[in-house]
Formats: C-alpha cells, sequence, structure tokens
C-alpha cells in the first residue's frame, strides 16, 4: 500500500463489511500495519444512507449493533422501508419477523441489501452472512431486494466518483471472484484477483467471471499495476 | 364432516402442520368438536420420516420442539441430511448457522423442507413460514431442497395411496390457493376453495391455478360433493 501511494496512483478500499463502522474497520486495519483512513473506505452502510437520504426513505434497520452509529443521521419514525445488514446475532426469529411485517405492511416493500454474500469464514468457522436473509424476505413477500455493496454497480461507481477517476482508469484487486472481479469488471474496470483469503481453485473456472490476472499475493499486484504504468 | 362420513366416502386430513406432533393437531380438532383420529391424517413429518427411512438419512433437525416426537425411531447419529420445518422461536441466528454448517460440510447436500410456506396469520400477527428460511439455506449453499408437505405431488399421492383410491375418484378442499388446490390439481384430483381461512378474493384472480369450484364453506363443499354423487 505504501509503495501504492507513494507512486501518486489514488486509492480506494472497497469493503462489504457491515457488522461495523467504518471507525472500527478502519482501527482494526490500522492495527495490522496499513496505513489507511476512515475518508479511504467506501462501504455499504453510507452507500445506503445516501440512497435513504436521496429517495426519502427511514428505516426499520435489520443489522449489527456495531453497525447502528453509521445511520445516526437517519431518520427512522414511522419506517417505510427495510435496511439489512449482517445481523449475526440479532437474526433471532422475532427479528427478522418483524423486518418481515414491516415489509409486508407496505404497498409497494422496498427493502435494501447491504451486500448479497452467501456466508463468510470466522475463526470459529463459517457463518451466514447478509444474503441468506435477503433472501428470506425476498421470499417471504415476493419481492427483489435493491442490494448496495459490492457487486453492485452503484457501489463501484460510488468509489470510482469519491478517487474522481473513469472504470478504464482504475483496477480493482479483491480475492472475491464474484463480488470483486465480477463487480468490478461489469463496471467496466479491470480486475485482478489475489489467490489469497476468500480464493478457491475452482475460481479459476468460474462459468462467468474472468479476471484480468492472477496474483498470489498484494505485493504482486501492486508490482503488476506500478510496471504497467 | 360427519356428512361425509355417514355418506360412506373415505376421508383424509392433509395438513401441513409442523408445529406440532399429530397427536396435538388432533386433540386441538377434537376440542373444537371434529370427529379426527390420528390415522385420518397425512402430515409433512411421518411422510419425511418414509424417505429418510427409505434412503437411509439421518437428519440434523431444525423443527419446532413440539415435532421431535415425530421423529423418535429415526437415527439422528453422524447426521447426512437436514430436514426443516416451522421452527419459529428455534430460528436462532446459532440454529439456522449449524444446519447451514451441517450442509456445507457435506459433499452433495440434502435439505428436506417440511413444506414451502411463505408466512402464516396467527392471533399476534403474521409469521415467518418455513419456506423463507429454506430459500435462506438454498441460497447459501446453492442448492434446491426437496418438499415433502403440501404443495409436493409426493404428498398427495401418500394421502391417496393411503385411501386407496385414484387421483380421479378424489376431491380436495382448502383455503389455500397455490398449496391445496394447486397441489392437488397437479397430482390430477379435482379441487374446491373454501372462501375462509387464507382465501383472499384476488385467488380468483391467480395466474396460473384455477379451482373447479368455490364454496362460502365447509358444509357447501359437502353439499357439492354429496349431490354430484
Amino acid at each position: 500500500l505504501n509503495r501504492i501511494k507513494a507512486s501518486g496512483l489514488k486509492l480506494r478500499f472497497c469493503t462489504n463489511e457491515t457488522q461495523a463502522t467504518r471507525e472500527k474497520f478502519v482501527k482494526k486495519l490500522q492495527g495490522l500495519g496499513f496505513d489507511i483512513s476512515v475518508d479511504e473506505v467506501t462501504a455499504p452502510a453510507p452507500a445506503a444512507c445516501r440512497v435513504l437520504k436521496e429517495r426519502g426513505l427511514r428505516p426499520h434497520l435489520l443489522v449489527h449493533d456495531d453497525l447502528v452509529p453509521e445511520f445516526a443521521e437517519i431518520d427512522t419514525a414511522n419506517p417505510n422501508c427495510v435496511v439489512i445488514g449482517d445481523a449475526a446475532e440479532n437474526f433471532t426469529y422475532a427479528n427478522v419477523n418483524e423486518a418481515f411485517r414491516v415489509l409486508i405492511g407496505m404497498e409497494k416493500p422496498v427493502l435494501i441489501s447491504l451486500g448479497r454474500g452467501r456466508y463468510y469464514k470466522e475463526t470459529d468457522g463459517l457463518k451466514l452472512d447478509v444474503g441468506a436473509y435477503m433472501k428470506a424476505l425476498e421470499y417471504a413477500c415476493d419481492i427483489q431486494a435493491e442490494v448496495v455493496g459490492k457487486p453492485a454497480k452503484m457501489f463501484f461507481e460510488s468509489a470510482l466518483a469519491e478517487m474522481g477517476v473513469t472504470p478504464q482508469e482504475a483496477v480493482m484487486i479483491g480475492d472475491d471472484i464474484v463480488n470483486d472481479v465480477g463487480g468490478a469488471q461489469q463496471c467496466g474496470m479491470r480486475a485482478v484477483q489475489v489467490r489469497t483469503g476468500k480464493y478457491r481453485p475452482c475460481d479459476e473456472n468460474h462459468p462467468y467471471v474472468k479476471p484480468d490476472a492472477y496474483v498470489n499475493n498484494l505485493a504482486e499486484a501492486v508490482d503488476l499495476i506500478l510496471q504497467q504504468l
């Protein structure tokens, strides 16, 4: 990262993290030695806040407790939509049912989902992600959620706008074949898959997503980008 | 019901109830004055038990506590499938995640769902049904559940076999346009929709299910059937 920053290239961190505010997320990465600040992060919750404000929507929130501060400036009285994030232990039957009742009570239910991930890995094993609960509510109400966060096109476009660059000028580096690589490419960007984290060998035979390049780690990705300047 | 029984016609109760054993279900109906016994009831849990035994499957159960006794004779050690019912408050994040982990750990995940209902009504309001959680697990594991219970063809075929009649000789009476009427018709039976319970006026414009007749209540359905004998 320091080499990228030293080269004068613009940099933006695009995360689907919805279990914590950007502040917490950044502190964690700083603790791991990364040079990163909150205003360099594009994340689903602030993207959702922009959508809510633009459309005059007041959300019923089904999110992780630690994410709630991101919605501090949003009016949540008398809700006319539901925002769902990776609520983890907050996905009790009572809470999911409450979100369902808010939706089914609307003439035209609006469900905004902070990502569509199936599951993720934690130290104690795999955990169901927001996408599974999004699907449950979609089916129960016979609706389609609007996804903010990767791989939504709008999410990548926000990140590009924040940097002031065109898709053709940008490269996405990520470990997730669909959410990172596929999403960025659909937006007109090039995308490099890193063979770490979520990467699995079978990704290289993915039926419809083909990265522009593979690298074994982040340092290799930086080499590749700096070489091609 | 007494008029049907007096006429010599065979009768079978087909329920998607998965929050209680047939014993409890029957006691409730007996309490309401119905002449009904356990061996007249076709329900998803015993149908699932037959499937489990036939295929040597040992289920991880994600069901309502009150339904567990229906699986008393089933081996649940070292599970090689998941059975999901309307678990209601048992649909905690931890429990749904545990079912997910069992499935994702299998080479070819087998998910058996005791119905595919979206929601139902209780005195305190609408409640999410098993179908929503089935969809969550289907999405997370990228699989298709096998549904036992209405509207599955196999379920109606079991009921017919238990009575020893052909589909052409049978009439389904129900309030649910898709699960009762649609399911029975797909099996070759005729079906009458009762304008009570789950019935909604918009059912009469359903895009693909058209009952053979409508009646305003159960007594009218009995009139209709006895008239046409």
